[in-house]
């Protein structure tokens, strides 16, 4: 899965998104700016553009053949002027070898059923010997289409479900005063430790001890028998921050780690 | 509205299927054999397979318009290969004049907004100069789609909703023995007169008198001040028929005269 | 379960849809003449005309009893003019031994809760020592009903269900010319061969090969470990029927034996 | 409509409820006590019990006509054994002018469409020349199948619907103390007026103030230009009683007069 | 659970309503007469009136911990002024030990989401030291909310949902006369045993048999293998009463051992 | 309505959001450099944290009132400790006409019927003569709720429903290539004029004319008879850019102005 949506956010924060984007599992960013800026290689295909402006899809895939760094994988966009199915196996059949894959950004309005198109395709490509044709999707694309999708497709472009997705609302409280706990209703008062436990992954919230070392913490025992980690650790203190913060790629593992454990 | 029907259904019947479709309010039917049975010229558009066969629409449409009686509209299937509006386009441009309409009878995989497709075929017809060139849909149509099109389509080719239209669920029942009343149960009793009112159109069941004529019955008059009409007439008696049937033509004419009548 | 639906067909069609049901699973058909087409004694019970004729439910039962043909069973029809509880009570008792069965094809307008009336009725006649009388159970029936009320009726007359039941949506496509894969949008070019597995009944459709023999695909396993086996045979060649068709009821047991390998 | 409610509560509440029922719009109540509390005829029918014991609805009727007062309407239960309509029949036919009507108490098991039975019920009195017999309903009514049936039905028995009738939530509670206005949350504080205006009947609360007499309040005005006038009036001062409580009949007016103005 | 709705029935039958509470599974009423009545002391709390007249939580509580009874639980009702919350740490502060609990009867119109109010409070509470005040709530609460407060809440006050429970539809009706079976339509005629069996707790309704005594029964088995036990027995014979009513402990007792064996 | 959503948002980018919510209606914004940003004097209240500090919403309020500049309005945040209606009184009984207005902010766990909280507190001000005070609300709120609260309510901070507001879906396409019309699929090739009538304000898409002046345009009438102007004016050409951008609050008025002619 590819981040396709740089180009639905403001400029200035789009290097931020397409970082979350990726840390939060995505295997590339398709801005080059934004690929520099997490230290990935950019990943994308070759747009609508270049084929109206050829004026033809194969013609256009043929251009970007020659012309493109070698490197770089030829993804063939097939929806353009003509039913995916048909272009499909013209491209198919002109660059042979040459294509690593097809995209289809269908238009909603043609795309009555996406996955029997698909299926279609791959079938006529399989009847054509270009069984290894990797079949690339984007457009509108979320979770639920994708889920569908993932026996007949080989990757995905998402755009707007990631950069404009639903917001995680959070609030920064007083909930202490000079060591007294104090909040305003709807929030529980005191500073407080979370702990998650390594074994079950449930989290919990407890009042926070000063002198409760991390080692201590150790040999607390969540019910279920696992060891419970404190997941809050000090970042800043007497001005100075205190950790490295990990690279992005560190950041993505850790969360790629965890995500078994959660039922989405 | 043409009657594209036949197909679904068992040859045997396909005349009077027809023949109802034609009555019931469709322009035309399609099978020849069908149209000669009603006294109507038969109706209908190139096929599929007259494209394949030529590899190419605008092949396959040059060809029909070669051979076939000038009196035939032309009418192009544009939705074989290709998408439709790169189709129409090429055919109205490869034929000009010729072309009296094109036909889409795109598969449900490509149909995610049919009404989008054909606002787009119009107008890209109309911005090369092909205002006149009319639009025919069929495939999967019912009442329902074919309000929505209105707007867009000039006609359609209607099967399957025709000839595997709803039951309409109805029994013969001894509702009388010897003059006296007698049903099972769910039934009401008595032979019966059904009166319709020429202004108001609600029907009326009584119980039937033997000697209320007609002209007496002309004097009967609605709640509304409409004159009361007798609907059912005796067609045999004496083992011969009273009447002649008319034309499919003039039931026809009947049944589009009181269809403004209903609520449908 | 026995084919009651003739009436709500053509006749010149209905030996052929009967045909279909008993191949697809009815124990029989109603009418004389289509249960000869496909070999088998005809299945019915008395109508409600007798009753209505006789004045009596008891008295119509007496007059079938004294006149037909003793093999045919004694299944009386009891809800024409009363309450299929006193009426089955009364038909029980009046004829005793001589009653096989009672039938109701209760009307909607008294259909409030039918499963109740039935408990009811098997109640009252087990109370009186009538244990064995079966009951049948006819009108407006299918798979739903049916499935609910098989704990408390012993056999079913089914007639708009099945003859007018869902179309099957299905089409004759050019899928290749001359050797070469080629069809329209929405269909998968070149010919096929269609193979099922004889274990998990799974089909799977492959690009048809020429000099695949049957035999040879004996050999072939599907991924379950299953034999796939052809579906698809030759039934014309060069003008002649290769195959004698086999008869209705080998034709039924085929479709019985394998109905458990589906989930409807 | 006739309260039949009594025998789902308990008797010594059973007056009162009654009392209420009748308040409230009934037009009776069917038991000899309450009647007597409310002052007023006892109305009602047969039940079922006596049809059971004379073993025939006919008989039942013929019993009820010869003993009771004369001045008691006929009103024969035709539900007990047999098809409401064929009962119907049978009773009118015995009975002819003394029937005055019939009651369906149709248990829930044989109540398809209710309104269907009646319908072929009030045929077939029609066309039997008993057209004046009235039809009463009861079992399981309320408001919503009452406005289906009124068309058909001429009058009704209802229970469990008033008996037992949702609850109308409401609480008295402290909400001034030594003239000062206090509430508990959710409550408003003080003393107050409730207005209603004799032209549109909206209801306007307002703090209560002490010399505001009656006189006083009919100058004052709703926005729709209506009279406002005082709802609350004190009933008991210094340990007497003031007004004399009217009558039930006196209360079921003032009901009865205000329904119209409310959307219910 | 302490049943709370007395102030929702008729004082006349308000005893035999909390009796059906109490032998239904409540752990008390909270009405002094009613409680007399099942010979139990009765439960509750004291009442929003009693903090309004004292004009403040905190001075109610500590009023009524002087006052009354000391074998008297103290709950503090929290909701009358101020938010539950507040209102829960300031009675626990101030009182301490005393404070046995607090009770909850929060508006409608505050109770967003009544769980989340009542785990800040839990948790308030908890890090403030008072980890054994017990929560208490209670309006408009059936088993819905309970079973979701279930993890957070100690015990419940329940009124309405209870006094005005569901009706349970059920009827006297004739079913046999001198011995011989006769219903009216809807009902299964002849005397009936209703059998329990031991194991599964299934019921089953049979034919009754004079002289099949209850030893003999003892010998009948359920197909589970269980023992059949017949349920019902003679109360009254030849005007004499035959059993002592058990007191309502014992029947308590007797339905809260057969309630697991319900899906409710 | 101010625009409270600034913290929803990256620093970065929240002055062009707040223009934007400016733009399209809020009276104010609350963050006093966006407020720079577009001209305006920032709006807002006093925040939950002062009250945390002070420990008290009435003393909260009265250091606001002693400090701040009194060109602004006291509106006093009543929600952070108890009760909004108990909170409301207090502070209205201790500062009286001080208090220009108070905020409800109610987090939902105590959110039951924001509606009926709001018209308890708007009674008890105004039985205390406090009728003038004004009542604001934020949190959490669109269109929906504004609606409803719209006769209690005289103000509101709307924040996550305007930064964070659906995604209107729009793209950049190639629809003419050197003076010729082509576009992909799905989209209308060519340029266009969009015309709106000044009467009954449909927009209508019509192929772009070059010498179609503006004072040309003038001439065309809408088929209601009003006159159509053409929506699309150069801004940029030969590098150059045309015409000055009006400022927010002229954009503004703008989109108010049309607002009545859309049915939201």
């Amino acid at each position: 899965m590819i981040s396709f949506g740089a180009r639905r956010i403001h400029p200035v924060v789009a290097p931020m998104v397409e970082r979350n984007a990726f840390i939060g599992g995505c295997d590339g960013v398709s801005v080059v700016k934004n690929a520099e800026f997490i230290g990935e290689e950019p990943a994308g295909t070759m747009p609508h553009a270049l084929i109206l402006i050829m004026g033809d899809t194969v013609e256009a895939t043929r251009a970007f053949d020659e012309v493109i760094d070698p490197r770089v994988k030829r993804v063939s966009l097939i929806d353009t002027f003509n039913d995916e199915k048909m272009e499909a196996i013209r491209v198919a059949e002109a660059l042979g070898k040459k294509v690593f894959g097809i995209r289809l950004d269908t238009r909603s309005s043609r795309r009555g059923d996406l996955q029997k198109i698909i299926e279609e395709i791959r079938w006529e490509l399989n009847v054509r010997g270009f069984g290894r044709v990797q079949i690339y999707v984007s457009g509108g694309l979320d979770e639920k289409p994708i889920l569908a999708l993932n026996p007949v497709v080989d990757a995905y472009g998402v755009g707007t479900s990631i950069t404009n997705a639903r917001v995680i609302d959070f609030a920064l409280d007083i909930i202490e005063i000079d060591g007294k706990p104090l909040a305003k209703r709807g929030k529980m008062s005191g500073s407080k430790s979370v702990l998650r436990c390594s074994k079950c992954f449930q989290d919990k919230m407890v009042p926070f001890k000063k002198n409760r070392g991390r080692s201590i913490l150790g040999a607390d025992r969540c019910s279920c028998g696992g060891r419970l980690k404190e997941l809050l650790i000090p970042f800043i203190r007497d001005r100075k921050i205190l950790w490295d913060l990990p690279k992005p790629q560190a950041i993505r593992e850790y969360v790629l780690e965890q995500l078994p454990h959660y039922d989405l």
